[in-house]
């Protein structure tokens, strides 16, 4: 079998140059349209191919997959099958959409089953059995330390002995393209007690997550070589948080309401194997971690993410550009880390690196950080100013890694504010 | 039709005195035998009457339900019908167990829809979409604030004007009578760095917890004159917690490893209906709360609260008892906070109060407290001490509201300390 990732690879779909989904990334999602219930499919170019209409039609015949695994309104089931499965999976469509076989591209059905996209509505990908949200971005990190704390000692003891996380609300996450309500709450400001108002530091958060495709008994740590066989792929995140809530909140128990009136999570799964190509070493780790927190190998992921504003009937602005690769704690550290108690994960598992910022002014991965909590104003194409987000602004995520001419991209996770109630 | 909960109601079917489950109690769950699969069933006395085989048998037939909604490994389809609908089956069976009554009692299947509870195993009877943990009683936060604050300004300054809360683990949440592994994780002991090693502060916290039985959109706040129909009932929770682990861990993002490797439901889900008759005033609020936060009625419930812990093969010993009354958020406060953002929620979460401390010394409902974080020892029956759990402790909470020789009770809920790996 040829290397699914093989940049000389093309396919008999026609794909757009610089589009996020050649035949080299095949990501999963779920989508249907006006005649299909929900279903798994796979992007390539502007299409989707119906995994439940290729399962039906027995071309993945020689894998054994449970009938109807496809016809299902979450990849759920889908992923829990492992990931050795999920590998066969896309090894037998890179095979069937390469450009010097006809198994498909002569079937008689091919129209029935390459659907475009313009047909189609993306729905949220997996059921979220549970949510975690990590910190995992040194600069990041150092940033909000430096604005809310002592620029001097910005990142507290234990952050660099153990990736910091917390649990988030799993319930909230829906999938981009989905409006977000601007929350209201309680706000303090200076001595007066606190009001009841719709936020006034309302935010995202630019950072990717990882999905799970087991499920592991309680008590049964995962170790830094194994956590890639729990991993299924990536997908956008946007952590949406209103600062002001956040902060009169958030001691001494952490995010709570300043967070959970929505989670935006991209609708396409790229696997870790797609993203193969694009390994990199993350940053060196001084302190020394302890053994369960050692591992071997390139962990980080060259991906180059952005993050858009769009204010109502106006040009989109890019206001951030980062990489996944800055993130100081790699994903095989916070499954490690997350499990070594004993804590149990389940398939649909959404774990987020927090927001991901870099090292210069511009990669800074959400509005607190690229206003300086207030202070500098970002411009927009019709030249109003931001320091958080106005209402009917649309916030863009895109992400993509790109190497001898192809590109492996994430699609949108995209999502527009509607003001308060 | 009777009120169920009329302290003058008598079954047939026998009730031991003192039993947590007489008529007017029936909490519902999810048992299976050798013979039958999960399915729901509620306790009186000592025996399970099985839902399923009642539906079967055409016991609700003029309710309307879903045929084989009982028939299920989890609570969430039935608590999905609604408060009504969980009414209108907890007044059914009432009058089908009443002693006046022989519709069932001279049914020729009487004998296989009344269980022994001897020969059930209760599982787990929700699956858990989300799970909240709040922070609501003010002596234990008071306690905690004295200990590692300052005891003259214990309480954070927002306590008094929102009930704290942060998201838990779902994944983790297991049902009484499941062992629990002491877990390991990452230590900091004075000055030197952080070591990796086994929990040697493991405690319990005693908690009551509500669950839902709606399911409401997102971005549309429950209003607290509304919460109510939103709550099937109440089940007791332990929070256990590695609170050498928490400590390290838990700045600035809240409790995550130190919580996350286990919690503990009791299997029988006590109706809100059936604690109608404990409803008492709460704790005065002051400062006045904000408008969002005001209520009107008995909003909190007098309910006696006790932990034991038994050391393997020793008598246990009681080491708490409190009251869930002390509470100074209700959980229709708890509730309309908590989606006053636009945070929805689900059927079957699970909603704990936080460790529920009284004002005196043997009230406190953590080890955390009662050895005043191990300076001082408790005694057990064996002569041995506690200041922190031990390997093959077992630990167990009740709960019961009692008036007029009507104990309503909530069974155990119970966990036996293993060794770490």
């Amino acid at each position: 079998m040829t290397n699914p990732n093989d940049p000389i690879l093309k396919s008999w779909v026609p794909v757009p140059p610089h589009s996020d989904f050649p035949i080299q990334n095949l990501p999963f999602g779920i989508f249907r349209t006006a005649d299909t219930s929900p279903r798994a499919g796979v992007a390539i170019g502007d299409s989707i191919v119906d995994l439940a209409a290729l399962a039906e039609r027995g071309f993945f015949k020689d894998l054994n997959l449970p009938s109807s695994v496809f016809n299902s309104s979450t990849l759920n089931d889908f992923f829990a099958l492992g990931k050795k499965t999920i590998r066969n999976v896309r090894e037998r469509i890179s095979q069937l959409l390469r450009h010097d076989n006809n198994e498909l591209s002569s079937h008689e059905s091919v129209k029935s089953i390459l659907i475009s996209q313009k047909v189609a509505t993306l729905l949220l990908p997996v059921r979220v059995p549970n949510y975690t949200d990590f910190y995992s971005s040194e600069e990041h990190a150092t940033n909000v330390g430096s604005m809310f704390r002592d620029p001097k000692n910005a990142l507290l003891p234990n952050w660099k002995h153990l990736p910091v996380g917390y649990h988030g609300r799993a319930s909230s996450i829906v999938v981009s393209g989905t409006p977000i309500r601007r929350p209201r709450g309680q706000v303090k400001m200076g001595e007066e007690p606190p009001v009841f108002c719709a936020s006034h530091k309302l935010d995202f958060e630019v950072e990717m997550a990882f999905i799970t495709c087991s499920e592991t008994p309680l008590g049964h740590p995962i170790h830094t070589h194994e956590t890639e066989d729990h991993i299924a792929g990536f997908a956008l995140f946007n952590d949406w948080s209103a600062r002001d809530i956040q902060q009169w909140e958030y001691v001494p128990l952490g995010p709570f309401l300043g967070k959970n009136f929505g989670s935006t999570l991209s609708p396409w799964i790229v696997t870790m194997d797609a993203l193969e190509p694009f390994r990199v070493e993350g940053p060196s780790q001084n302190p020394h971690v302890l053994p369960y927190l050692s591992y071997d190998g390139k962990k980080n992921f060259d991906i180059v993410m952005e993050a858009l504003i769009q204010p109502e009937g106006v040009e989109a602005s890019v206001v951030c550009r980062t990489n996944f690769k800055y993130m100081y704690w790699n994903v095989n550290q916070q499954l490690a880390h997350h499990t070594v108690n004993g804590c149990n994960i389940q398939v649909g598992d959404v774990y987020a690196s927090g927001t991901i910022s870099g090292p210069s002014p511009g990669s800074f991965g959400s509005l607190l950080e690229l206003s300086w909590n207030g202070q500098k104003s970002l411009h927009m194409a019709d030249g109003t100013e931001r320091t958080f987000l106005h209402d009917g602004d649309t916030v863009t995520l895109h992400a993509y890694a790109e190497r001898d001419g192809v590109r492996i991209g994430f699609g949108a996770c995209s999502g527009k504010i509607l003001p308060s109630l």
